[in-house]
């Protein structure tokens, strides 16, 4: 495990992505596959990106969204409208270098990563109860699984979370899906952003904490490669 | 995780031998950390280097035991002394690129691995119960621990096993030490060897069975880089 | 040798700016020494970079000009002045990571150079004469030179040119120093951005030509790793 | 470039041996190529690595002869039949691994070698006149060529080492092929082994000399990652 300290979260999002343009530009050599993140932390990220530097052009990339949340009626779910509204379009992402994940394909996804050549890169956020992609405390019970669907009525919070998310009830199906601990931790090198005072607490249960499904980050634990960027905020209790 | 299927153990030696001629070789650019195994089923591996090649004529190499078994009386414990026997002193291995681990600083081995840089490289075994490293079915809760002591009489196998390791009773002191889960999780490239018709249900079950520490192996399903060497004997019921 | 085309100039300086990312960006992992390169045709791309990325935030990286026009009654020369404008200041890189060469220390910089663990990376343009760094055609003799001095007075065309240059006869000095053809050629990965339809006869003739050191970017033809980022325009006539 | 000083020709060859073991051994993770060298001085290497390692064993390694001596009445050349004696054959290198350079296809090898992606690695020996592969002292008018035929009869001096080498006038055709200068130089990583009292003064001037095409091997002065392997014999006059 390796922290690297931003003194906030303008600088958090440069580094992160200079973490991204790194991974990506390997592209010009091999074939790259990288699985990235939508919800708030990265949006600074992107915001920088967008406009200067043009992802798009460099080939090989393979993009992955790493969970979907589908919405009733819609063809594209919650995860890959919003990265195609701060990532794939500004940067002119061919489709076919785009791996859309949903819940019609989450059953032979691990199969597709691997044949893929498996995943070199992942960027994600650390929500506050220590989940990262989907796999929120609460829904999962080991490490084993893969990716997975999660029934979105399991509890009371996660139903209003998805609710919220979603933008009311009506929009609601019965289940999410996102890449598993074992399709994470799988992947060659694993990074992962947190900003503000909120986070302080749960990031410094991730990296010093009993792993234990019920805080699901806490198993980065044990990954060889996995590097927390985070601004002083979010790492004031470390 | 990724499986060799090698025709014998004569071949499983020489592919053994080759992967461990490459990571050693990068000792030529670079610093490079390697923990290795004694046991049986290196003896093969060792055997095709002794007398051949010279891996220390490789500068920036450095080796680890990654476990020990003391011996009453003696200085050095059985591990140490084995792997002096086939490896270290017929390769002239210089005395500053090996660091001996033992019951003497076992607590403080994780930040001396972490200040050396980490481990790039580990090559192990598999024991029948499931076992890596010294991590025996049974003496191990769960896969947060780091470098760790296990008291020999902790149950009768145990017990006995270590007694006839250390060819008997008035040989054997209180404890052995092992790099734990998270020592051997951390490490970049994991390559654990299996030979024989005898390992072939085990090795059946730490690659599809359910992580669980009872199963100590099970644990490298989530490990990016990890790759099985082993015969078709052992491969027999995959 | 590769050559990625870019549809216009804009596009040229993302790639560019990318490829300077990628390679600062290992310096978190380990040293990386990079010569970069003034001169009008980066300037989009430290415009891309600036008040949006920020490598001055990553640690072990270390920059060196690669030639210096010495200014009468400065401390500093053209080259350096040019590279602190557009790029070390609004970066803020730390001033013990930027290696200063100048007329002062030229003669001992390939051993600095070896000592600091070679260069990694270098980006520079080309000239119409088909030069890279100072290595201006008429120059040089042979591919053998390392670091270098040549004589501002050599011929009447660079006289003119470094007065003006230099805005003005009163600021030139004798001699202006460059990294030669054999410490250029020593490094890992050559990048040469090319834009615009003035440069694509000389642009076509190095990478088709007899190498000689008439024209001097000729030599890249034997380099393993030189990589030609050039726009429509600049590819005209290949 | 680097040097590595062995103390005998036994630690050349295992160290010669480690370095081929190191890069063939990528053949697990990608695809590589290599051009391997016949000729005396490897014979060392390719003896400790008969019968103990077996680098048939490896997926995705493809070999290349850089030089033929194509022999009267016989469908392979003098390179060819020693490498299949010394390596391939011993080996059980598949044919399909094993690319052959020959009289036949000289003039298309150049653009075979790049559609394979290009050369990884070469090792190769030195000769007393400096040449490397088949590029003799005489035959090389500068170091643009990459494949070429040259024509036995240059010279008489030539004549006599090529009715030599096939072992009487009888044998011989009218040219032999080799990878020129630019094939070579465009390799990721060249290795040159040296071994002898009698290539301590050529060794010494492929290293300090000018470079020139009267000695052939001065222009890996030039390359950005040339490693002379060499006892103290031959590093006598260094």
């Amino acid at each position: 495990m390796k922290i690297i300290k931003t003194k906030n979260y303008q600088e958090l999002s440069q580094v992160a992505a200079m973490f991204l343009i790194q991974e990506a530009s390997k592209g010009y050599d091999e074939k790259v596959n990288i699985a990235i993140t939508g919800g708030s932390t990265p949006l600074g990220m992107y915001k920088l990106l967008q406009g200067n530097l043009n992802l798009g052009l460099i080939p090989n990339v393979h993009y992955y969204n790493f969970d979907e949340i589908p919405l009733k009626n819609k063809e594209e779910g919650l995860t890959l409208t919003g990265l195609r509204e701060v990532f794939f379009t500004p940067h002119n992402i061919p489709t076919e270098q785009i791996h859309v994940f949903n819940e019609n394909n989450y059953t032979e996804f691990d199969q597709h990563i691997q044949n893929e050549g498996g995943l070199d890169f992942v960027m994600m956020g650390l929500g506050k109860d220590g989940h990262f992609c989907g796999n929120l405390s609460g829904t999962l019970d080991c490490f084993d699984e893969g990716c997975r669907a999660v029934d979105n009525r399991l509890n009371p919070t996660l139903q209003a979370r998805i609710e919220f998310l979603c933008n009311g009830k009506e929009n609601v199906t019965d289940y999410y899906v996102t890449f598993g601990p074992k399709t994470i931790m799988n992947t060659k090198k694993i990074v992962m952003i947190v900003s503000g005072k909120d986070k302080a607490e749960i990031l410094k249960q991730i990296v010093s904490e009993k792993i234990s499904p019920l805080i699901p980050s806490t198993i980065f634990q044990l990954h060889p490669n996995f590097i927390i960027i985070a601004d002083v905020d979010a790492l004031s209790l470390i």
